[in-house]
């Protein structure tokens, strides 16, 4: 990162108070009221925001770098055959994955996509499986280092085909988080590898032995996904990894009773579990609302976004934070400014990230759209932004400048 | 309507061609593949689409032109008491537009959203209650006036107050049909009027006695809004109104069992009673794809745009088809397309609106964008729009030209 002198004056805060951002050597270095003398040296150069709101950067906490189709042709979703069935979509993946483009390409255009919105720190899972080896991380790890200047990434070593189906995972999945993948991951123990003992003894196993955090993906409803984020809450508060573990998707949270849930709320805040979830429109989903409550860390991503599992996605965490908003029913300027706490600092805490936010010594991440506050840019999270990385403008109006 | 002869060339159709249409006097005369030869007249300008896909203007079938803050100052919402009661959120509305920007105002700003993005043709419901009277629909009937050129707009008279529980109500509804309301409005006969018969004797009376169609707001769940619909459906069957009728929201169909919904659906295509619905975020709504395999006409609209219901909303109609299909599960292409499809025809076909569509012979109302294809726009809903009426541009990129 180069080292930019640059001052931000006209800053609209989340407080709706108007604001002086200094920024050196690509960190915030001074916040000071607007009608505050600040002495510019001379070097610096003046950005006027002229009254539109400053927000920190987005974190898309979880994504699928390596399976999008974005910016390649058009694939028609293709339904299972008997109602959604985790098997069947990844058998469809990895027949897509042979007919699309090269995926170095298509990563770099779904990161363009998000970066162009406003998402500099970043979590995306990577298939780790015998179909595709390691070549899929080995992709993605070139991609994050070219695009270092512009977005954090933070990569999970996924093991989408499961982990004691398909012989050899542990082993690959070691070697992942040997290659750089930070994170280890998981997929539906009960569901899909049908024995949570053994799966769960892997992840928390390479956990421990690599001294990574964990992030797993689970689909599973009703009881089957309660049970299983019980044994996860175990296993973590054993190890002492609280904050360090995440459940994506946790769908069964939604399908809990009031009594259940309260408990497995109040379970995964003392276990320090976090909860990812993407909203998604028709089916059950974790109830942001109470589990925020409850303490529990939740942070969202787009998930997929036009790939073998649906045609959604914008790669927009400000919209977003609308879905999130809209399935939830967050109407009141608390409950909306809820779900901008979901995209951002709730994401920051889940990936533990370090230096974020729009604070005096964070890195001068962050995005200037037109709105008057947090509430109306989530209802309406306007396409025009400027997004700047470490004070420096990156991308203008959806598009990353090169 | 200034009559324009006018050619497009190079327009994406729904099927993927390429076609050239022609436009005389406001209407689509010809439509040819784009490597016919097609003779152009002295006057003709030509307009060169370059491959965008062109898509009729959209139909927003459910707004409330006099009840948004949209353009005006932002209000917070303000939560019920106990949970979601009609009662509560009519009177906030009453206290909140007591302090609103002129009426007048915030109706052209929100026609001018909803046009930018391509809705050419509306239904909005305006409240007749004794607290308004009749000034409401005067206003609105006067901006309609104003906007004739620009988009299509029947007014449904809506006693938002009940119409036993507000004495005068009936007459009020009476004299807003004789004063220019297109349609008679209803509102939960069960939940808010507490006498069904009574209410709808009166909505079902003033239909027959003025001629006009029916459109009712129904928000009752389960067995109650059931039951209503029930009502509505004998009733439109009796006087022989099939295709005439419209329930909006119709939360109730959401709630019913396999069998119950299948006989219902059954007995609304039969009785030719359409249902609205916006695919709300966060409570039960009508299914979709169920209603029409069984012939129902299902329609759309954004319903509230930032008032004192919600604070959501865009007035992208091609937005809440993408919201209908993420609502709805609709993944495939044809699913993606059955939601296009909602915002477009089927709302044509509720409206019971003459010469629409991308045929020879309608008007030639119609929007230009990027997309290779209806489900990539559903799911992309690109910003970046032309919008055409009669031939004519009348807004680019989300702006009305003027």
């Amino acid at each position: 990162m180069t080292a930019i002198d640059r001052l931000f004056t006209r800053a609209r805060l989340a407080d709706g108070t108007l604001n002086t951002l200094a920024v050196l050597n690509g960190r915030i270095s001074a916040i000071l009221p607007a009608e505050s003398a600040m002495e510019v040296g001379d070097a610096a150069e003046v950005v006027d925001l002229a009254g539109e709101l400053l927000l920190p950067s987005f974190v898309e906490g979880h994504i699928h770098l390596d399976t999008s189709f974005y910016g390649d042709r058009w694939v028609p979703h293709r339904p299972c055959t008997d109602g959604f069935d985790v098997h069947e979509r990844v058998a469809f993946q990895v027949e897509n994955m042979a007919a699309a483009a090269p995926m170095d390409k298509r990563a770099r255009d779904q990161l363009d996509l998000c970066i162009g919105h406003g998402s500099l720190q970043m979590r995306s899972h990577v298939m780790v499986d015998g179909s595709v080896g390691l070549s899929s991380l080995e992709t993605i790890l070139k991609v994050r280092e070219d695009y270092a200047d512009l977005i954090d990434i933070q990569l999970v070593a996924f093991p989408q085909s499961g982990i004691l189906k398909s012989p050899g995972t542990p082993e690959l999945l070691d070697a992942a988080l040997a290659l750089g993948a930070d994170l280890i991951g998981g997929l539906d123990p009960l569901s899909f590898d049908r024995d949570i003992k053994g799966h769960l003894d892997v992840v928390f196993g390479l956990a421990e032995k690599r001294g990574v955090d964990v992030d797993l993906h689970l689909h599973d409803a009703g009881s089957l996904g309660a049970m299983t984020i019980e044994e996860i809450c175990a296993r973590t508060a054993a190890l002492g990894m609280q904050g360090r573990v995440a459940v994506s998707h946790a769908y069964g949270l939604g399908d809990l009773g009031p009594d259940a849930i309260a408990r497995m709320a109040a379970r995964l805040a003392r276990s320090g579990v976090s909860i990812m979830t993407n909203a998604p429109g028709h089916h059950a989903f974790p109830p942001v609302a109470l589990l925020r409550q409850a303490g529990v860390t939740v942070f969202s991503g787009s998930d997929n976004i036009r790939d073998s599992w649906w045609p959604f996605g914008d790669g927009d965490m400000l919209h977003r934070a609308e879905i999130i908003a809209y399935r939830s029913g967050f109407f009141t300027d608390d409950a909306l400014a809820a779900a901008f706490d979901v995209v951002t600092q709730a994401g920051a805490d889940a990936l533990r990230l370090q230096d974020y936010g729009l604070t005096v010594g964070a890195k001068a991440d962050f995005v200037a759209l037109p709105a008057a506050h947090v509430p109306e840019a989530v209802v309406g999270f306007p396409k025009a932004r400027r997004v700047f990385r470490g004070g420096r403008l990156i991308a203008e109006n959806g598009r990353v400048l090169r």
